[in-house]
């Protein structure tokens, strides 16, 4: 079992049940740097914030960087919930930051869960001296407390030479690249400037959550932190410097482990679609066709339904808004080219050869799908899953 | 049943079996008007565009909207097809002129179908002669020849004072509100002139089609005919006249039923969203926030599942990306409010009643959504459906 944010010296963790969740599951999770803990976040897009959006991005401004701990709570999203969310948030931080020593503006709040309904206040409180007393190497619990229809937690380490990357991450539905991803905790003990891990995490992470796509549906809670403690001492890693690029690669392998493990739960996933497409004017234009590939419903059940059809890809890239030449379209599903020149060649409905070496790909929990836009230099990977009935079962029956 | 296409003067038409269709349904249309007739086109945006989408348009182009029949087969796209896909839609409508004493360019292809299977090219040069020989007031077999997954067949009729219009229509899947949806022909027997009958086309039609989606998915052969014969007799409407407005309405009418008819149909659908926003900025915005809600898996998978989540129809007005405040959106399901200024009201979660009153309002064929973003002037009417188990057994057994 990975330790995940307590990976790294210099943090305790601690997952608990507050009584937030109707199931009695865990529900509540909090995250403590050691004095020194700085902080970078990036959050969502969404014109529609949760109340712990909005007070996470003042409070990470306010203090440059400054926070050294987050309070999470699943079961409710503190969304749609207005001045009496904000209040809520304020309220449950102030209270854990109490029990902490620290000031209330050093305390980060997320929440996670149905939309609209308000956080227990009473319970959640009343919870607050527990969890705070739980505080230890509880990188699983932590992990556990931030999961709603998840299945399973979600968390990575990697070491950075002398000092070590931790992360946490929950999120199985309104999964959609535009910025973060639901909730994601990572830890490192390096010692980074505020200014410098915030560049770490628009640059390396970033990028790694906005490649993946479970629903397209961007979450008015999505959040990314990244925290240094410090703790494993030393002046601050100089960016450029040997340190700084071992650290980055850690960061880059945590990032990446944990938006495979969020795809790969993603909501009644049977396939994941890993769509590299090459051969774009820029590697935005790239990100955009891979991006209506992953996101189109007739690829989504195609995938599901293990059928190879490369139609609805060519429509998908089509459709994708970005300038194509048609007869400059190449498609492999797997190491099987299904079209050639923008043509999907006679043979494949003709014989059987071509649609079975196609469809056999097709079986595997990871579908690799090439795509060829023409001969300039943008690429990128975005990685998708398949449609399927449990993710309408899940949706159709769950209040989120 | 409506005639459909051959309600107005001057127009005849027929659907066979010509064997393309494994299942040996009818599946070749034909569509003929009377010397003078005239037509306007609107083509798919996207990138890939079938083969006879490419031949249409420089068709009309080409003859200054002389174009007087379309030849439409099932069972096979003609897309993804390359230059044997040109050629076999030239040699086709080519053959079916000499029957009909035409010119090639004067008569139109349309297929629809698997995307990248050549069309049966001998199967279809058979049947031609029986086709021609078939023509007459065959609206409804024509309605039935060009249908794929298509459960029922979609016409429509409406009546412009001395003038009449009529109307064809199929599709089920691939269906997104840009430019055109699938195949749609309509007829008038009034006389205009081919410039006026391509205002017509895209003032009138282009929105009504443009608003409607079933999965986000702008297929590669999307087409919407307007056909004119002329036989009513007379010299051809002016614009802004009373008899032009007529024409509109009859027009705006057939438009609106076919429109109707398409979603019912849609893929897997139970329920039909009706979505109204208003108090945008402008139709543009109000629009785009229109179609983020409809075409959100979430809230589709809620409305199959016939629970009214609010905060799903907030996460999707927050992702649109038009700006929004958050403390000015209220929402209505049915005729009731479920969120008022940006905020769920906590009765929606506390007592049952607020939720029960909108739970009923989801249980009808036909579920209004009404959403105001603001004080502004834009609003919008989009129509969208469920996401349903069927979708996913549809797309993912049926390869299109």
């Amino acid at each position: 079992m990975s330790r995940g944010v307590t990976y790294p010296a210099g943090f305790r963790a601690a997952g608990i049940s507050a009584g937030l969740k109707p199931s009695g599951k865990l529900d509540l999770g909090l995250l403590v740097g050691e004095p020194g803990t700085v902080a970078a976040g990036l959050f969502t897009t969404n014109r529609m914030p949760a109340a712990p959006v909005v007070i996470g991005r003042t409070r990470i401004a306010a203090t440059g960087g400054a926070v050294r701990a987050v309070l999470v709570n699943s079961g409710q999203a503190n969304a749609a919930t207005g001045q009496r969310g904000a209040a809520d948030a304020e309220k449950t931080t102030a209270a854990a930051a109490d029990l902490l020593g620290l000031a209330a503006e050093h305390v980060l709040p997320c929440s996670t869960g149905v939309i609209g309904e308000p956080i227990h206040l009473d319970a959640m409180l009343a919870a607050l001296p527990s969890v705070v007393e739980a505080l230890g190497a509880g990188g699983d619990a932590f992990a556990r407390a931030i999961m709603t229809t998840d299945t399973v937690p979600k968390s990575a380490q990697a070491d950075a030479g002398a000092f070590r990357v931790g992360g946490a991450a929950k999120g199985v539905g309104m999964i959609a690249p535009s910025l973060a991803t639901m909730l994601t905790f990572i830890t490192t003990d390096a010692p980074v400037t505020p200014a410098d891990l915030d560049g770490l995490a628009r640059r390396v992470l970033q990028p790694r959550f906005e490649a993946i796509t479970v629903d397209a549906c961007a979450s008015t809670n999505d959040t990314v932190l990244l925290f240094a403690s410090g703790a494993a001492g030393g002046s601050p890693v100089a960016p450029g410097s040997g340190g700084w690029r071992a650290l980055e690669d850690a960061v880059a392998e945590v990032g990446d482990a944990l938006a495979a493990q969020l795809i790969a739960d993603g909501e009644g996933v049977t396939h994941v679609l890993l769509i590299d497409v090459e051969g774009a004017g820029d590697d935005v234009e790239a990100r955009t066709v891979a991006k209506a590939i992953a996101e189109s419903p007739l690829v989504k059940t195609a995938a599901f339904g293990r059928d190879p059809n490369p139609g609805r890809i060519l429509q998908a890239v089509g459709a994708a808004g970005v300038e194509v030449d048609p007869t400059s379209v190449d498609v492999w599903i797997g190491d099987t080219q299904v079209v050639a020149s923008g043509v999907i060649p006679p043979a494949y409905f003709d014989a059987d050869q071509l649609r079975a070496a196609a469809a056999a790909s097709m079986t595997a929990a990871e579908v690799p799908l090439r795509v060829r836009v023409g001969a300039g230099p943008g690429r990128s990977r975005v990685l998708g899953c398949d449609l399927t009935y449990d993710y309408v079962r899940i949706n159709g029956e769950y209040t989120t």
